[in-house]
């Protein structure tokens, strides 16, 4: 019952050190040629081998990233348990990264940014955190743990997702029903939602128009879900204030794409959070487990919502 | 016994309700014209007025910022007490610009900046909090409260001081002889010193070398405090990766000055922290309290080592 990891050399070396000393029983193999297929149970990966049928007795399909978006599931056999990645340093960097969006816009970095290069020297209005409202759609694991990190600042803390949820410190929101009083009453909005049918193309005009006056774009979701001309014709009316951006699509962002150029848009390529090889070879370790005792591994996909 | 707040109206119009409320029994002026002089014994200013020898019963004279190095305190008698700006929003103000600094340098925004400014889609090596070592030379108010709103990142945190200090999951250093020690293991070093003698033209080139290879600073302390062109050489070798400066020396910046255009530093016009009229009438009347009842003032000079 081996688990085959398919990445980079780099991230499989410290997968195989972890698999030895905290799982010896089950072998850990980085080279689909050199293994077995009908022994793999278990397969890590980012986008799936053209080759998945081979793997005869697939127990698991774990994807590398936070997302599974990339992965068709339609192709799956419906035994086959699909896992998105859910661990410590796609966490905490996802933590630091929204943390990092929300400041800079309530600190006005865009525009101190653009007064800089013209040699500027311009204080700015300000607003207190208690008069900055912050809304995150999207309260799965990276939601939550956002949230969590933003609360000692003072911001008044609202959330929107599909299902409802309760969260301390946290006004909550869910459905389509909830959605528009979310967004009237959110200053700087961001996104940690999953790429699904229903979200893509869900920040587009119509829903900038719902934001209050002068609100911000973070968005760490996935490209698909923004409408970015709708993005740029929302900043440039001035309705919407400035915007983070760490998904585009395409990725990468043609140089001759016009958010590149736009003084109100800072631009990040994808990093805002990474699989750490260390913590996630832990939490892939913990998922066999769980599903070797028969408990849910963490992160396991709904098929029919597609997260 | 007058209390007279010489500054801009709108913040008088905010100290003048509270003082109204909170504080009846002292008389708030906020005309040094329409003021009887021997009546005043507290004296709010930024810079001191050309006439401050009128004021023959002044008990307090209160910076309404957090330092008092714009104020010549050898033209106080003896007797008065110079005491600076402690407040909640100065110091909320500070956690926040100092945190959104140190994400930034953290994560690489000032070369992500640069990217985008040529429009190339490049992820760069990232590092865990833990491996990102954060040190705050001046350990007082301002520095307590930044080292409690970073302690949830996971940085290993470190403080200097000129005298000893014990802060929770801190490590602290103080004094000369423990400077060195103190730079040799901090890759973001944060200024928030007070302007004395000493400090002056602390962060040279002397000191930019004893940081780590690739360190970055944060400088939100005084202009003068630092040599910009021993900076801007320290960037250009290499040796430091990044800069996010709030004060320079002069303010505001000159137009051509190489600061404004070097790519690895962003400069704001001295916004980190701004003495905020509600909370700040509060600790002044909190301050009169005190003293009036024999407490030493909150935020007190010591005139002997200036701050």
């Amino acid at each position: 019952m081996t688990f085959l990891f398919n990445s980079d050399a780099a991230r499989a070396k410290v997968f195989a050190a972890q698999f030895a000393k905290d799982l010896p029983e089950v072998p850990f193999a980085s080279d689909p040629a050199l293994v077995d297929p009908e022994s793999v149970r278990y397969l890590m990966t980012w986008t799936p081998p053209a080759d998945l049928a081979r793997y005869t007795n697939l127990e698991i399909l774990f994807s590398i990233g936070a997302g599974v978006d990339q992965l068709d599931a339609s192709k799956l056999p419906a035994h086959v348990k699909l896992v998105r990645m859910v661990e410590g340093g796609i966490i905490r960097m996802m933590r630091e990264y929204v943390t990092l969006g929300v400041l800079a816009l309530h600190r006005r970095l865009p525009e101190y940014l653009a007064q800089q290069a013209r040699a500027e020297w311009k204080p700015q209005p300000v607003k207190q955190a208690h008069e900055r409202r912050v809304g995150v759609l999207g309260l799965g694991h990276l939601g939550k743990a956002v949230l969590e990190q933003l609360r000692p600042f003072g911001f008044p803390l609202s959330g929107w997702s599909r299902s409802a949820h309760e969260i301390d410190g946290v006004t909550c929101h869910h459905g389509a029903d909830q959605l528009d009083g979310f967004l009237a009453n959110t200053d700087i909005l961001i996104c940690l939602l999953p790429l699904t049918p229903e979200t893509r193309g869900l920040l587009n005009g119509e829903l900038f128009a719902k934001l209050p006056q002068g609100a911000a774009l973070i968005h760490a979701g996935r490209g698909p879900q923004l409408d970015q001309s709708a993005l740029i014709a929302a900043l440039d009316s001035g309705h919407l204030s400035g915007a983070v951006l760490d998904v585009t699509d395409p990725e990468p962002l043609p140089s001759d794409h016009p958010l590149w150029r736009h003084a109100g848009i800072i631009i990040t390529p994808h990093i805002a959070s990474v699989t750490q090889p260390e913590t996630a070879a832990k939490a892939a370790i913990e998922n066999i487990r769980r599903h070797q005792n028969g408990l849910e591994p963490i992160g396991l996909i709904d098929r029919s919502r597609g997260y």
